[in-house]
């Protein structure tokens, strides 16, 4: 058989051990905290429904949506990204600084095949998002750990990092971030963005959940701070529009995006027209608002009840994350308890998890009696009887 | 400024001023030969309106669509793959090596994921596609081109340079070939597939414009004659189904398709589901036969169009290929004429091509007096009046 390319061979096997076993769970009486999926109450089918009838149509979008279209996004769609997602947010962007693209992971991608030469040093927040430390493996990229504490990465840790590794890029999720739920100060985010500056190294800053906040008060991005454009603000319509959607978007400096042009050309051309038209409207109609309004009211509804379920069910000594927004909560439990070995005995009762060492690059052996725990998909009624599940199963090896 | 990646420095510029000039080309009165979308009147805009219009509900497909789905695709257009468009080409393909991707070109830049390192060598036909070699280039292979006769690819030539370059992929449109219109014949077909074994090199056989075949008989793809595994199967869904869809699908052996499910997971994860569903329902409600008739009466009519307008209008000693299907022919003018130089010109008149020393991998000098006219988007009337105006352009130059 033919060779396959040395990127292959540097891929790790754990997030496909993570995507396995999440595929096989389609068991109906499972009750799974795993998994990032948004609840399924809040994707607007009916909106989408409504607006393809009415702009499906040849006098109407039709032929647009259908047709060969712009490789950096449909105008109306980028214009919405500025005046819905970026201007609320004191972002200042122009058309010409803002992309379109195919999810939010493509960004991560893109921005590798920009500037990620093989053995070149990636920063990530420890633990961190698995399948992004994926896309930077497939590119050959050795991920460094930065410490987190409660709020977030530890500005110190990550300048001694700098000086030590010399890394290309720093790649973070300030908000709600995944896998923890934990959030960046101010503070840190301006330190972040003029370390940045400072050190001339690319702060590639991941925004999915920035939207879904149910306590606290919004804080300004990275990318805010940011005054000599080495900070580039990805974010997605997974979480505030439909994940099968695939569509994300891109702000960075006129000069990133005119190279990320040539990227995506040379990747799969241009993103959906289908989707990106029905979400275009969906801004232009209002519905962004509305529908995320609903959502905020249900993820809310499901965090408060997965925090004081952890509180009721699990041991005493158990640590957990209190997120002020997003999907997420990490659940530090007490004892040796190993979360990858327990979850094999926890799926047969019928809960599931996300064992905590996968989300730490380079596998220092950290997060084994940790798990990331998803409120996004599952009722109030499933998490009391999921939590009691689990509850039982982990006392049970106390 | 942070520094870009190798391989964004050893992108060629070629293709990048290709693109820049048609975008700009948006003068309604210009009649434009360039491009390679398909005729507006051939986008199923109603049957989409009519699908989406139906399934994209809660009960029916509305949450499928909208929630996230499985990197390789979802089953039904999967299957719909199968049955519509391999069986009839005696291709037996199980699911398993089916594979959805985000248009036609994402499979080349999969593959290159898969397989090919720096340095490696591709060999293309000469002349070939553009957009692929940008993608090649962007995983810094070195593209090498085999020459092409009335018959497709020589393949003499071609095992002469298999030989000399030890390549690890060929890279070929067999049929209605992007940019001359040639088609290879079978017995080349069967020869290229044995080499592919003989040799151990991959053959990426890209098939997007094989439906579209409007005289002459229909011949059996690379892949039929491939014992071995080594011919990948690549097509897209632009020309029979929309463009702006942004879907194709690859079908290659179980072992790649699995290599190909962790790349495309280390890509953006999966392709948009909402483009899938209503693919997937084109395919099952029989709108796939319906629409694909009534493309290939109106190409063949403007393929004749131009054809006899070509022979009409351009100098004596002129060469064009009469191509049995596709959207494009070659044509190469006679004398000194530099077709780059021309365009500038032509633009000026109101008329467009796309000049052939482009489509040259390595840029070896060849194609100067060659120009790629497309006849997919403009009508009877608009091939006469566009020809007349640029015979007129050549027959003052020589």
């Amino acid at each position: 058989m033919i060779e396959f390319a040395d990127r292959i061979n540097s891929m790790s096997k754990s997030a496909a051990v993570v995507r396995k076993l999440f595929g096989s769970m389609t068991d109906p009486e499972m009750i799974s905290f795993g998994g990032g999926a948004p609840a399924k109450e809040v994707l607007p089918v009916e909106k989408v429904n409504e607006i393809a009838s009415e702009v499906f149509t040849r006098d109407g979008r039709g032929v647009e949506a259908l047709q060969y279209g712009p490789p950096v996004g449909i105008t109306d769609l980028r214009e919405a990204v500025i005046e819905h997602l970026l201007a609320p947010k004191n972002l200042n962007a122009s058309t010409e600084e803002v992309m379109i693209v195919a999810g939010g992971l493509e960004t991560m991608n893109l921005i590798c095949e920009l500037f990620i030469n093989p053995g070149d040093v990636i920063l990530v927040e420890s633990p961190t998002f698995v399948h992004c430390v994926e896309i930077f493996e497939m590119f050959q990229a050795k991920c460094v750990g930065v410490m987190m504490d409660e709020d977030g990465m530890v500005i110190e840790d990550l300048e001694r990092k700098i000086i030590e590794y010399k890394p290309k890029m720093l790649y973070t999720i300030p908000t709600f971030q995944n896998p923890t739920g934990k959030t960046l100060s101010t503070e840190r985010r301006r330190a972040v963005a003029e370390l940045g500056s400072k050190y001339d190294i690319l702060v590639l800053e991941d925004d999915p959940y920035r939207e879904l906040r149910y306590s606290g008060e919004d804080l300004p991005p990275i990318k805010a701070f940011d005054r000599t454009g080495n900070t580039v603000y990805a974010n997605s319509f997974s979480k505030i529009f439909s994940p099968g959607s695939r569509l994300g978007f891109v702000y960075a400096s006129k000069e990133i995006i005119d190279k990320l042009f040539d990227a995506k050309t040379a990747t799969n051309s241009q993103t959906s027209g289908i989707a990106q038209v029905i979400c275009a409207e969906f801004f232009k109609r209002g519905y962004f608002e509305e529908n995320l309004a609903l959502a905020k009211e249900i993820y809310r509804e499901r965090r408060d009840a997965l925090i004081a379920c952890i509180d009721k069910y699990l041991p005493e000594g158990t640590k957990r994350v209190f997120p002020d927004g997003g999907l997420f909560t990490w659940v530090e439990l007490p004892g040796e308890i190993n979360t990858t070995e327990l979850l094999e005995e926890a799926v047969k009762n019928k809960v599931a998890y996300v064992a905590g060492e996968g989300f730490f690059a380079g596998g220092e052996g950290l997060g084994k009696n940790c798990m990331r725990m998803s409120f996004g998909n599952v009722t109030p009624e499933q998490i009391e009887e999921g939590m009691k599940r689990l509850g039982k199963l982990i006392n049970s090896k106390l």
